[in-house]
């Protein structure tokens, strides 16, 4: 018999950033499988909202205003001169190499105590070029179990990574915006505590990073943002040799709120092309939301990124494909 | 004071059939706002499966079998000439005038004791460039609760009518399979007892048609088929004067069925275009199936079809959009 080796516990605090994926950066930590890591992550815009608090172009709850003014970062990283989501990491994993693949098992996320989304003409969100005008939505998540929106609802935290990787085999730099077979900016809801996620391992070692810490998200992320925060991420890595994937597998944990419990309200729209389809569908659910909460355009497409799934209902009846926008009306206490 | 005027019920066999959708069929049915009627439905094959038990060539449980062929129908209808899902109605709902919106309560939906669903290589499903081979799958409904997959696993039933819709404005035939501003073959399979459909009215009397009722589908209907089968589907109709919209809407009840209680397991597509995104989560899922319970690549692929969900994880992060396939593990028992 060999002597049992203890895993280790490991922190990567917010000093080890990059910001662009690369098989070439180097390992800020170095793992044994088994072992569990809690990362520090910052929000996507690395304090750029906390930024319009302080010059005062952001309203703010004045309990939560000494809070948000410590997340005014002095710097924005950039590795090699390339700018993206600060992701945390990498972290080189013994013992995996390509052809493998990393189970990571979501053990404890912590959330702060505020978030943001928004939207804004010319954006990526769906429906970005219809949009009246800019809109920053903040979000006081201080009572640690759901996010207020205007006094008026409540959503439940689900907090997950946005941003799960590990490096490419490519060789160069690699954008983190979109994400790839080795996973990424897959902005996945379902990734929170009590998941499993699975990756391919491209290059030895795997380097795995993450960042982009939701408070809470539909499937969609229609305006481009979750409930964008910063958090404490802790997973545990293994490293499996005779289970091969070809993109991210995860099993999940039972829906982890009730939000969906009491059913939705849905709208539909059908196109021959599935993103027509998904903007039909949300911009008759955004009309709704309106028309039925006396809110604006902006309020109910940021509100819509934050808690409504968008659904592929059939992907079959050509020449006309059926994507469906659901919302959580119970948020409203309906 | 008016005289309250009681609410009738109505039932519509299956001799009112009609194969596409036009302003200018004539009603077979008049109801007013408030009634309730029942609607039989025969499934989108018109008995084609049924016809291969009696032929011989698909295997069908003893105790099934003269049900079975209780559904080998003479002829198939087309309306003027032409053929597509038999839809029982159109129904005049009076007082229903373009710009209204019909409101639809699902009250009750008896399936068949069995149903089919299947695969054909060159056919419209997401993955049938690819399939091997044709593909049957007879599942036995008898029980009245779930359907029989092989032995193997047990899916719960949630039936609805893939198609509800009303008639277009526009002159001439339309086609069945397309759904349309007007609804139509939408396959929403949250379309079961307890949920309320709204549709937009675009002639006087709306002309309300239903028919292809799926014991149980997945988000998606991959395969093109979920579990066809015939039925009775039974519903109320009023008329919403103050109520616009553009496409369908729904609300839903709670989820019908326990599947997703549990988790999912989880696999992911990125790609710039959302289909092929889907179609690599979905291939990914059927290799998984194969892998973990030994079925046949078709075999997994028409599983997929009647229990898997489509989700949109991000619509955002381009040139990569991330398609979800969410398959429900616990009707295997784990």
């Amino acid at each position: 018999m060999s002597p049992s080796v203890p895993s280790r516990k490991h922190l990567l605090g917010t000093d080890s950033f990059h910001t662009v994926w690369s098989r070439d950066l180097a390992p800020a930590l170095r793992v044994a499988p088994g072992d569990t890591i809690t990362f520090q992550t910052l929000d996507a815009s690395y304090g750029a909202v906390a930024r319009q608090v302080a010059a005062g172009s952001l309203d703010c709850p004045e309990a939560l205003r000494e809070t948000v003014l410590q997340s005014v970062y002095p710097e924005q990283p950039a590795t090699a001169g390339v700018r993206g989501h600060p992701l945390t990491g990498p972290v080189f994993i013994e013992g995996a190499l390509p052809g493998d693949t990393v189970q990571i098992e979501l053990l404890g996320i912590e959330v702060a105590a505020w978030g943001w989304n928004a939207c804004r003409p010319g954006g990526i969100g769906l429906l970005d070029d219809e949009v009246p005008e800019a809109h920053t939505q903040f979000w006081d998540l201080s009572d640690g179990h759901s996010a207020d929106f205007l006094g008026l609802a409540r959503i439940p935290l689900a907090p997950f990574p946005g941003i799960v990787g590990v490096a490419p085999a490519e060789a160069g730099l690699h954008r983190t915006a979109p994400p790839r077979q080795v996973g990424g900016n897959m902005d996945i809801r379902q990734l929170t505590v009590g998941s499993t996620l699975y990756l391919p391992v491209e290059v030895e070692g795997a380097l795995l990073s993450l960042g982009d810490v939701h408070a809470a998200q539909g499937d969609g992320e229609v305006s481009s943002t979750g409930i964008e925060t910063d958090a404490r991420v802790t997973l545990r890595v293994q490293v499996l040799k005779d289970r091969p994937i070809r993109t991210p597998h995860l099993r999940t944990g039972p829906e982890p709120t009730d939000l969906w419990s009491a059913g939705a309200y849905m709208t539909t729209g059908h196109a021959p092309d599935l993103r027509e389809a998904a903007r039909t569908a949300l911009r008759e659910l955004v009309v709704h939301l309106q028309r039925e909460y006396s809110l604006t355009y902006v309020q109910a497409y940021v509100l819509c990124s934050a808690c409504a799934d968008l659904r592929i209902s059939q992907i079959v009846d050509a020449p006309h494909f059926t994507v469906s926008a659901l919302f959580p009306e119970r948020i409203f206490g309906r």
